[in-house]
């Protein structure tokens, strides 16, 4: 597959599905809008609907820094299935310039966050390894 | 959020996200089809385009059999988003009685069966809590 076709792909996905581990070994499986800049992916804890439930990611990587992120295509042809998978290390950003940095660019690609502007944490995934399928 | 509307929800999504945990604890995450039986869900490793990748989720169940599986609704209109998280701990289905029944069934959902059954295990995931959101 094209190198510039995956870049795309994962940068165009309106959602993408975030895997961590929890405390206890168990997964976790939550989708998430984020953003690409660069080798990082940042995605905020945002203004939609909230409850506590929401900062379960956070509590798995701050005890396991290590995440998983899948984009896919579903489409009943399924010769036309694909999915790219982006694994790495996160970092919890509370404040700071990077995480205005990626609240900007959040922002710039999902217009619903110009009005409620992400208040919470973001995570900043730093991609180690790629997986594309087929 | 009424049970039917949840039940009915996960029954009739075409594509889920399966969570597992490798050996080293990291997590792992893929789009899978999968239908619901009773209180388990099935889902296949099936004859779509396969790749040693495709077995990661099988090694990892070997040594975690944890699972999370997650549906959701994904669209522009923040009001509108949805997710079901179904967790669980997997069996893997080599033959036998139950394996044959979650192949009709994932066959009577999936049309795209009917020409190419799934030849490999089948992943049973015994549901044991679900979460909803909002």
């Amino acid at each position: 597959m094209d190198e510039e076709i995956l870049r795309q792909r994962v940068e165009a996905a309106r959602v993408g599905h975030l895997a961590t581990t929890r405390p206890d070994g168990r997964p976790h499986v939550v989708p998430c809008c984020f953003v690409v800049v660069g080798d990082t992916l940042y995605s905020a804890v945002d203004a939609k609907p909230k409850s506590t439930l929401a900062l379960q990611r956070l509590r798995n990587l701050a005890a396991n820094p290590s995440a998983s992120l899948v984009v896919d295509h579903y489409d009943e042809d399924w010769t036309q299935l694909w999915w790219i998978r982006l694994d790495g290390a996160a970092r919890m950003l509370e404040a700071g310039p990077e995480r205005a940095a990626a609240i900007d660019a959040l922002t710039a690609k999902y217009a619903q966050y110009v009005d409620a502007p992400p208040p919470g944490a973001v995570v900043a995934l730093d991609v180690e390894t790629r997986r594309a399928w087929p």
